[in-house]
């Protein structure tokens, strides 16, 4: 690698940032990409999903963090005997590097979707996703990462060419439309949007942020706070070309494509009211804030799990 | 180490932050601590001065970020070959693990003391500052530090025992105080105060900030913004406790203590205003906002070059 020169011996490694390229055609160049999720529950069809992505898998690295909860001890054997198979099996199927980190701070006990989702317990709850997020961004960036994939745990179902697909726009940020296959009143197998996170500011957002008292926040997809915000969710047409691109001012954490030098410049997931936004959303706020343009992907779909 | 398991080969590593701990007795127990330096300029004395702190070497880490300046080519060099001499001698005499980065955005071409400090100016340079201390804290901050030492590298003399000396408080975050030493009127050597980025927020300060513009900043240390912040460079009292300790809002680069959970959780140097305030002022002011309190010593002294 041109951007980096030991010494003998490794007493010190020398990394040129200028020569660090995050490019369309990085599968092609082998550009490093980190995939990083936080995880409380492990789902086989979220690894399945994993292991089927082409991305070259010697310029992969995975990182995850697990709460420090009997859900997270649970989540953590499944996860550990998933990757002993991958890592001591042949060769060219390893990933570059794994990292596995447990929290510190305590997650919150009961992680049924309904209690989850109950509005009171977003602000604590997302500042605690904040910093789970932070912490495993802050300790498994390297100097020679070119991406990093913010993947959810939950997220069981995406193209195969996932990685490729979000790197081909070329974009500082770029989010998939994350939506849920169910079963509708017919019986029928059908989609529906679940991801309310990637949204474009409006006018009304604008108005209630700034009426708000200095550290309240903003939480998309609550009858509560009508916002008004177009929603990428909505915004999905199934006869519409899979390349279409919107530009975002909040997105979600479900499959998010980030050039690494956003991440080095300093945007991270606030776990504190920035611009009365927070968590990922409010990280989409601080990379505009330090010039970066938030794109996403209304007709490219990735799944979430259906609990 | 009891918080670090790895399976046989390296394939995956696993870090239990619950067990990582930044405690008073950190170098008997041997806590890994990252010092960091952004430098455009080499000095033999902050060389000769970071060689004699008596942190036991092998749970010390260097981290260095250079400009893409002649100046900074022409540092680099310097810095190569200093490194070279510890890391090729004596192995207890060498440090765990050393790197060194260059940016990737331009440095400013003009470093003289003057232009550097010149109000219009600093609002760019200081952004500048911050986007580097962001990319050598997210790219060399591992899962197993505990501490982090921002020691910037015209600090050139400061007692051997700094670090055990800044750790023994056990606080989030805590400061030396800067001084520099010159000759006075009657040609005598004396010690002024340099760095005025350690303060305490006043009413006057709150004010300025309150009626200024969204993206406007308060930079400390200027006649035209009147802050009558309470400085600690001025609380300097060379018959007082060297362990005296005082609340701080804002705090310089010199000679900076974190504990690694602080920035894990978040905290990093703000290149755009947040609070009115960026770089090492406003981490100060993000620490604070992620809970954590921040500290200085006045009567601890560091000595800054002379030019
Ligand atoms: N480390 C960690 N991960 C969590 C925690 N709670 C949820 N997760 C994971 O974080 C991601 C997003 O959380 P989730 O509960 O699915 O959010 P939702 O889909 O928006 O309801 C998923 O991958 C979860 O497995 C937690 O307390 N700690
Ligand atoms: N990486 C990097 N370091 C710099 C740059 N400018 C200054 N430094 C270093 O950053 C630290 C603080 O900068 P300095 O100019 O001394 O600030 P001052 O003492 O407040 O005037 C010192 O260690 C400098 O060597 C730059 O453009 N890039
Ligand atoms: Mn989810
Ligand atoms: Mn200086």
């Amino acid at each position: 690698k041109n951007f980096q020169s030991n010494l003998p011996g490794n007493h010190i490694s020398h990394y040129d940032l200028n020569k660090l390229k995050s490019t369309p055609r990085a599968a092609y160049n082998k550009e490093r990409i980190l995939v990083l999720s936080p995880i409380s529950r492990f789902y086989n069809e979220y690894w399945a999903n994993l292991l089927k992505l082409t991305y070259p898998r010697d310029a992969m690295e995975l990182g995850f963090i697990l709460p420090r909860t009997a859900e997270g001890d649970e989540a953590l054997k499944k996860l550990e005997k998933a990757i002993k198979i991958v890592q001591t099996g042949p060769k060219d199927d390893r990933f570059a590097k794994i990292t596995i980190l447990r929290q510190d701070n305590d997650g919150l006990e009961s992680q049924l979707e309904k209690d989850r989702h109950e509005l009171s317990v977003q602000k604590e709850r997302r500042k605690n996703m904040a910093i789970a997020r932070n912490s495993l961004l802050f300790t498994s960036l390297s100097p020679y990462t070119s991406w990093v994939l913010w993947l959810d745990a939950d997220i069981i179902e995406s193209p195969p060419t996932l990685i490729q697909d979000l790197i081909s726009h070329d974009k500082p940020v770029m989010s998939a439309n994350v939506y849920q296959r169910y079963k509708n009143d017919k019986g029928q197998p059908d989609i529906r949007p679940y991801d309310f996170n990637n949204w474009v500011e409006s006018e009304e957002g604008l108005r209630i942020a700034e009426n708000m008292a200095d550290d309240e926040i903003v939480v998309e997809g609550y009858a509560e706070i009508a916002t008004y915000r177009p929603l990428m969710a909505h915004f999905y047409d199934k006869n519409g070309d899979v390349n279409t691109e919107m530009q975002l001012d909040g997105v979600g954490g479900g499959a998010v494509m980030v050039k690494a030098d956003v991440h080095r410049d300093g945007a991270m997931f606030p776990p504190f009211p920035f611009y009365h936004l927070i968590e990922t959303e409010g990280f989409a706020k601080m990379a505009k804030r330090l010039g970066y343009e938030v794109f996403g992907l209304p007709n490219y779909l990735v799944y979430h799990y259906n609990e």
